[in-house]
């Protein structure tokens, strides 16, 4: 399955570089952990850093994220571009020109509307803490009505989305490669620690959870 | 030297997680190599993660993005939030309600101006040039005439800026401690692999890229 492309999610520049199977976006949207969400206000753009999680072409996150335009009611959602990056590495080139990075990313954009019915909520916020650890939901307790009434989760449906990717080594000019340089790429990479327990825990670290590498 | 908190840099929501102090800010915008550039066009906003060095207050990063707005000439500059995050872990708490992050963010406000003073866009190509890898602007080969004006540059003069972050452990609610749920921390860092020459390097590995941890 792909997305349709459209004018927001196409490029005039390396339009090359740009995917839209569902495969690619999903595979992003997985991996990663926080998204950058981006609306304006007034025509004041702001972009705001927060987690989220993915349920079949439906993102997730959290609406309460200390911006007045997100603290409100908001009944009629907000239109967003919601961005997911993960930086591969750096890519060193004989010219200055050349140097660039290796990412994957995902644009989306659309309406964030916000999760009203109960359930659905309910589903969400177990998504998004099972993102964090697989299976957290069943290792802590779930929200009291209280708790679910302060949590403000806004959806965004997968519809005008793209996939933005760099990967190999340098791309340089053919009369640069004799130049006396280094050229090549500095993987990068995001790695778990070791889990630290709080200083309450009574229980053993539980097999699940991510595992330094 | 602190910057002087406004509307747009302050928040109702959990106040005390936000610092104006310039060398927060600094400290976050050095030490992580990619930004999340917002801006709106006829009010639909877009959210574009690129490359990005500091000078002084001053942060520069690539004008050709691929979109449309960032392609024109835009003498005028554009308004963008430029958000830069660095995620630090995971935080698993006994309760969903206070899953969480760990995380050190720079947001910040401003006119992006494009770069047209040669020397200034030079300086600002080294100096991004230098953030990949240190003295690389030294270690490769600048920029032709034609690169140059190839090569579209804005600068943010940081005025309106704020750090937010989050550290520490789960906060808890006192009558969850002895629920029999594992919490704690799971720390996130981001390392450089072993670095990676293309095929048609002649030179040893230059002593001073980052190496693997």
């Amino acid at each position: 399955m792909s997305f349709a492309p459209t004018e927001l999610t196409t490029s005039l520049r390396k339009p090359e570089k740009l995917r839209y199977d569902a495969e690619s976006v999903h595979g992003i949207l997985d991996e990663a952990y926080v998204c950058h969400v981006g609306y304006a206000t007034d025509g004041v753009p702001r972009v705001l850093p927060t987690a989220y999680c993915r349920i079949g072409d439906v993102v997730y996150f959290h609406g309460s994220t200390g911006s007045r335009a997100f603290l409100t009611g908001r009944d009629e959602g907000v239109d967003v571009c919601l961005t997911v990056t993960i930086h591969d590495g750096i890519i060193l080139s004989r010219s200055w020109f050349h140097h660039s990075m290796n990412y994957r990313c995902v644009i989306a954009h659309g309406r964030a509307l916000p999760v009203t019915d109960e359930v659905e909520k309910r589903d969400a916020l177990a998504a998004l803490v099972d993102k964090l650890a697989p299976g957290r939901s069943n290792d802590s307790r779930p929200p009291t009505d209280k708790e679910l009434a302060q949590t403000a989760v806004l959806a965004l449906r997968l519809k005008e989305v793209s996939v933005k990717e760099r990967t190999g080594g340098p791309g340089e000019e053919p009369s640069d490669l004799d130049l006396p340089f280094w050229a090549g790429t500095l993987p990068i990479s995001s790695n778990f620690g070791r889990p630290v327990p709080d200083e309450h825990v009574k229980v053993a670290t539980p097999v699940g959870l991510p595992q330094p590498s």
